[in-house]
C-alpha cells in the first residue's frame, strides 16, 4: 500500500512522532473527561464551569486534530481509537456520576499541571529534530497553560 | 451529594437512560473512528472521504453531546470515558495504519448501518418510556441514515 | 448496479417510499406553481403576495430535497423528473397569464388546504412503517399548515 | 368575520386547541417572572443567573410564538393578553422587589418541574388528536427540561 | 437583604422611578398587545401588519428590558410580573378572537398615541430629577412615535 | 385585466418574449433533471458529483427566475408550470433509478452542450429586439458553459 | 490643473459623456423623489410601497454613482448639483405634501417608464461609441425596468 | 385626505417642523455636493478624500432620513425635491469642473463649519417645542461636528 | 501651526473642554485597573468577574475615544498621556499582586459609584455650554451606572 | 487525452482564444507588478498606494482566473506559466529596489492606460467571434479604467 | 492567599516574569502615546496616520492582554497600573497639543524602533528559560517590526 | 532615496534577506504553477484537484505577501517580478496543455516535496540570524506540508 514519504530522516521522524502519538493521547482523552465533566457537574457555580469545560474540549479537539493531521504529514500514522486511549492515556482518572463544582476545579487543575509537563517535555524532546512540530506543541502547550491558570484562579 | 430529579418515573428513566448511554457510546466510538480514519486515510478518492468523515464527526460530536445532555436532565449519569467506550462500544473495530478509500467506503456502511440498527431499537424501546427522549434518537438516526447511503453510494 | 440498502423490511420500505414519493411530487409541483404566480402575479397586494409566494417556494424546494433524500436513504428511488410532476400531481391547475391578488390567494388556499390533507394521510401511513419518515413528514406538514394560514388570512 | 379552516375536525382541533393555549399561558408567565428575576436578582452568582434567565426568556418567548401561531393554523384564537395570563397562568408566584440569587435557583426549579409536568400532560394529550402539535410541544418540553436540569445543578 | 445604592438622592430617585415603573408596564403590555393582534390578524392587509407588529413588539421588549434595568440602576425596583401588568396598564383593550386589518391600525393608533402621550409625560417630570433617564425616555418616544406615524399611515 | 405595458414594441417583444420563455424551459428542466440525478447518483465519484449537480441546479434557478422576471417586465408572462415543462422541454432525457456517475457526466455534458447551443440562437436572436434581454441570456450562457466544461473535464 | 486622459477618441468621449450625464440626472432625481414619497406617502398599502421605494433609491443611487464614476474616467467631469438636477432633469414632478398609496403607484409608473425610454436611447447612442458604457447603462437599465414592472403590478 | 395626527401642539409642532426641514435640505444639499467632490476629485490626496467623502455623503443620507421621518411622525410634510434644494439651500457652493484636493479641504471646511451654525440655532429653537427633536438634532450635529474637524485637520 | 477652530465661544469650549479632560482621564484610567484586575483575579467567581471586567474596560475604551475626539472637535487638545493619567487620576488605588473576588465586587462599586458622581457633576456643568457635549456624558454615564449595578449586585 | 469540446467554431475559437491568452497575460503581469510595488513603495503617500496597489492586484487576479477559466470552456489552453509571463507580457517594466510613490502614480497610470488600449483591440475582436467572451473582456476593461483614472487622479 | 502555580522552575518563571513585565509596559505605553496622536494629529496625511495609528493601538492593546495573561499563567502578577506605567516606561516621549503629520512619522518610528530593540534582548533572554513565552515575544516583534516599516516608509 | 533601517545587523539582514527571497521566489511560482493546473486539468477526480489546487493558490499567495513584506521590514527589496520567477526558480517545470489528475497529483507531490526540502534549509539558515524570520518561515513550511501529504495521499 501506497505510503506518506516523509520529510524528516527516520530518528527525527521517530522522536517527533512519538511526541505527537503522545499528544494526541493527552488531547483525545482531555476531550472526553471535559465532556464528561460538563455533562454530570453539579454546584454553585454550575454556568460558568459548564462554559470553560466546553472551551477545554474545544481547544483540545481542535489541538488532537493538528498534532493528529501533522503525525502522518511525517508519514507515521496517528491512533486515536478509544482502546489506545484507554490503554495509553495518562491522564488523571475521572470517577462515574455527578461530580461537584470545586472537585471539578481541583481535578482539572491537577490534569491541565500533568499535561503541561508531558507537552513541555515534548517540546524539549522535538527542538533538534523537527521544529516546525515544535512550534506547534508550543502552541498547544501554551493554550493547556492558559487554560490551567484560568481553572487554578477559581480555588 | 445533590441529585437531579427526573421528570420521569423510576421505570420510564430506567429505559430513557438506557437508551441514550448506549446512543452516548455509539456516537463517542463513532467520533473516534471518524477522526482515525479521517487522518489515515489513502487513495484516490482521499480528498471526498476525508471531507465527509468529518461532517460524519461533526454529527457525531452534536448527537453524543445532545443524548448526554438529554440524559442528566432525566437524572440519569451519562457516561462517556474512555475506557466505557473501549469496554461497551459495539462500534465496528477499525485497523491501526494507512486505510484505503474502498476500505474506508466498505467499514463505514458496515459501522453505520449496525449503528442504525441499534438506534431504531432504542427508538422503539422509548416510544412508551419518553417520547421526548424518542423524538431525539430519531433525530439522530435520520442523520445517521442520511450519512449511510452518501457513504454507502460510492462504492 | 450497485444499490443502496434499506433499514426497513421490504413492506415498511414501500409504505415509507410511495409517501415519500407522493410528498416529493406535491413539494415539486408547488414549487413551480408558487414561482407561477410569483412571476405573473398583478394587483394591489403584488409586493406581499409576491415575497410571500417566495416563501412557499422556498418551503416547497427545502422539503422536496429532503424528502426525496429520505426516500434513497431507504433504497427507494425518487422520481422528481418534469413528466413525472405532469402525469402524477394532484395540486390544483393554475390557469396560463396575468393571476390576480385575490385570486392567487382563492388559489393558493385550495392547493395548500389539499396538500396538507394528503400529508396527514402520509403520516398516518407511515406511524408503524417507519417513525423517522413519519417525523420528517410532520415537520414539513407544520410549514404547509402555517403557509395555509398566513394565505387564507389574506381572503 | 372571515375564519381560518381547520385541518383538524372538530374534537381534535378542541384538544390541540386546549393544549396550546394551555402552554401560551406558561410560556408567556415563564417570560414576564424569568425578566422580573433578571431585572431583581442579587447575590454572588448574579452574572451567571442574569444570563441563563435571559435564556429562559428567550427559550420562552420562541416557544410562545410557535405555539401561538400554531394554534391560529388550527383556527384556534390564542388568547396572551396580560388579563388572560394574570388569571390563568399555573406559574408559580415571584414576590416583588429584590431576589437573592439562592431563592432565583430554588424558584425556578419549582416553576420549569411544573410547567415541564403540564407540558408532558399536553404531549399525552394531543398524541391522537394531532401528532403535529405534538412534536412542537416535544420540542419545547425538551427546552424546558435541558434548562430545569441547569437551574437545579445550581443548588 | 443588600441593596443596590442610588446614584440620585431620595426624591430624584423617587421620581425617575415612578416614570421609569410606568414606562416599564406600557412596554410590557404594549408587547403582549402586539403579539395578541400578530397571532389573531386577519384581512387583506395581513402580511403587512403581521410584520410590522413583530417590529412593534422589538421595539415595546427593547424598551422595557432598558427602561427596568435603568430602574434597578437607580435601586428601584422594577415590576413587571403579569398581575401587576394586568392591574395597572392604561393601554387600551383588545378582544379576544379575530381582528380585523382596519381595526389594528385603528386601535393600535389609538395605543400608540396614548402611550406617547404618557411617555411625554414622564420626559417632562424627569428632566430635572434624572437627566439620564430622560435621555432613555426621549429615544424611547422616538421610537413609539415612528411606528404610530407608519401605523397611523395606513388608515 | 390590468397588463404590464413594454418598454418594446410588439416585434421585438415577441423577439425577446420567445427567447425567454425557451430559457425558462430550458433553465427550469436543467434544475429538475439536476436534482433527479443528485438524488440517484451512484458510484466512486458520488460525492463530487452530488455537490457539483447542486452548483448546476441553483444556476439554473436563478436563471429562471432572472428571464421569467425580464418577461413579464417585458409584458410577457412566462409559463413555469409542470405540464408546459413536460411538454416544450427539449432537455435530454434521464431514466428513473439508480444512476452511475460515469453516466452523469456524460449525459450533463451532453444536457448542457446543448442548452448552451439554444442558449447562443437566443443570444443571436436577441441583439436587434432589445440588448438588455440579450445581456441577461449572455450572462445565463456564460454559467452554462463553465458547468460544461466542469463536467466535461471529469470524463 | 491636471487633467484624466480618456480611453476614447474626443467625439465618442464626448457621446458616452452626454449619455452618462443624462443618466446621472436621471438617476439623482429619481432618488430624491424616491425618498420624497418614501417619506409623505399614506394610504392602506404604505408598508408595501414605503419599502419598495427605498429599494428603487437605493438602486439609483448606486447607479447614479457608477454612472458618475464611469464619465469622470473617460475625462468627463459628472454635474450632480441639486441646481443641475433643477434644472435638467426630466423626471416627472412630484406634489408637495401627502401623496397616496394609489397616485405613488401611478407617477412612479410613468417616471419609470419615461426614465427606461431615455434610458433606451443612451443604449443605442453608445453602442458604437464605447461598449464598455453600454454594458453599464444596460445594467441600469435592467434593474429600471425590473422596478417598473414591480409598480406597475400593483395597479 | 388623511392625515398624520402630531403628538405636539401647533406651535412647537411649527417650530419643530421648521427645524427638521431646515436641516433636511442641509443635509441632502450636503450629501450632493460630497459626491460632487468625490467624483471631480484630483490631487496627491485623492485617494483619503475620496473615501472620507463618502463617509460624509453617507453620514448626511442617513441624516436626512430621519429628520425627514422625524417630521412625518409630527405631522409635518418633509420637502426634500430637487427644486426645493435648489432653491432653499445655504450650502456653500461648488464649481463644476475638476476641483483639487486642497480645495476640498478649504471648501467642506466651510460647508461644514457653517452647517453646524445652523444645526446648533435648531437644537437651541427646538429645546422647549419638543425635546425628542432636539436629541436628534444633537446627535446629526455631533456626527457633523467630526467631520468638520477631520477635514480641517488636513489643511 | 494649524489649529481647529471650535463651534463654541471661548467660555463654553473651556467648561466643555475640561468636562471632557476629566471624563478622559476617568475612563482611561478605568480601562487600566480594569485590565489589571482582570489579570490578578482569583477567587471562585473568577470567570464571571473577568468576563466583565472586559466589558467595562470595552466600555470604559470606547468612552474614552468618544470623549477625546469630542474635545479636538471642539478645538480643545485631550491629553491621555501615562504621566497625566498618573497625576491627575481620581480613579480608586488598586494594591499590586493577586486580588480576589469579593475585594474586586468592593472596590469596582467605589470606584464606578465616584466615577458616576464626577460624570454628573460634568453633565450639570454642559448643559448650558454645549449640549452636544452634554449628550455624550449622559451615553457615557449611563454605561457606567449599569456596570455600577451589576458589580453591586455580587456583594 | 481527452479535451474540451467547444461551443466555437474553429475561427471564432481562435479568435477568442488569443484574446483570452492576451488578456491573462496582461492581467498576471499586473498582479505581479503591484505586488512588487505594494511592497517596495516609499513615500508619503504610502499607506494610500499600499491599499490601492492590493485593490489592484485582487482585480487583476479576479480577473485572470475568470478569462482563463473562459478560455478553456471554449477549448483552449490558457498558459499562465511564469516563462511565459516574462516572455509575452507587454506590461510596462518595474525596476527593482525601493519605489517611490510618485513613480508608482506614474508608472501605473502608464500600464493601465497602455493595458486598457490592448484590452479596447480584444473587445472589438471578440465581437463577432463570442459575445459571451467578449461581455468578459468589457467587464475587467471596466474595472482597469476605473483604476486608471483612481491612480491618475493623484498626479 | 492563594497562588497560581508555574509550570517553570524558579530562575525561569523570573526570567520570563522579567521579560513579559517589560513588554507589558511598552505596549500599554504604546497603546496611550498611539491614541495621544490619534486624537490631537494634524497635517495633510492626517486620515491615513488617523487610521494607521489605530492599527498601531489595536496590536498593542491585544498584545498587551496576552503577555499579562501569559506573565500570571506562569505564577507571576503583571503590573499595568498608570502610575507603574508612567514610572518604568522607556517608550518615548510625546508633547502634549497638537501634532503635526511629519512630526508622527518621525517619532513613532523611533519609539517602534527602540521597541522592537527591547523585544528582541527580550526574545534572546527567554529562549532558555521559557520556549512557550519566547514564541509569543516572537509574534510581537513580528507586528511591530511590521508598523515601523510602515511608519517609517512614509518619511 | 529613504531607505528602511533594519532591526538587524549587516550579516543577518542579508541572512534573513536571502532565505526570505528564496522563499518568494517558491511562494510565487508555486502560486502561478498551481492555477496552470486549476485550469488545465482533466480527469475523473478534476473537481477536488480543482478545488485544492485553489487551496494551494491561497496558502502560496498568503506565504509570499507575509515572506515579502517581512523582507522589507528587514530592509531588504524582495523581488516578485516575472523576470526574477522565470530565472530564478527551482519550483518544477510543468507542461502547456490539458494535464491529467493522476500527472497533478504526481508532479505537485514532487513540487511539494522539493520546496519544502529548501523551506527547511532556510529555517535552519535563519536560526541564529533571526528567530522571527524562522518563526514565520515554519509557519510557511507547515502548510506547505500538510499540502504535500494531502496531494500525496492520493497517489
Amino acid at each position: 500500500m501506497a505510503q506518506i514519504t516523509s520529510p524528516l530522516s527516520g530518528d527525527n521522524q521517530k522522536i517527533a512522532g512519538d511526541a505527537l502519538q503522545g499528544a494526541l493521547i493527552d488531547l483525545l482523552d482531555l476531550s472526553l473527561v471535559g465532556k464528561q465533566a460538563h455533562w454530570n457537574l453539579i454546584g454553585r457555580n454550575f454556568r460558568s464551569l459548564h462554559l470553560q469545560l466546553d472551551e477545554i474540549v474545544a481547544l483540545a479537539r481542535t489541538g488532537a486534530d493538528a498534532v493528529a493531521e501533522r503525525a502522518v504529514a511525517l508519514g507515521v500514522n496517528p491512533d486515536g481509537r478509544a482502546a489506545t486511549i484507554a490503554r495509553d492515556s495518562q491522564v488523571g482518572h475521572l470517577e462515574a456520576g455527578y461530580i461537584e463544582d470545586g472537585k471539578v476545579v481541583a481535578v482539572f487543575t491537577d490534569i491541565l499541571c500533568a499535561a503541561v509537563s508531558r507537552m513541555r517535555e515534548r517540546i524539549e524532546a522535538t527542538e533538534e529534530a523537527d521544529p516546525v512540530t515544535q512550534d506547534l506543541l508550543i502552541e498547544v502547550t501554551d493554550g493547556l497553560e492558559k487554560q490551567h491558570w484560568m481553572i487554578q484562579a477559581q480555588r
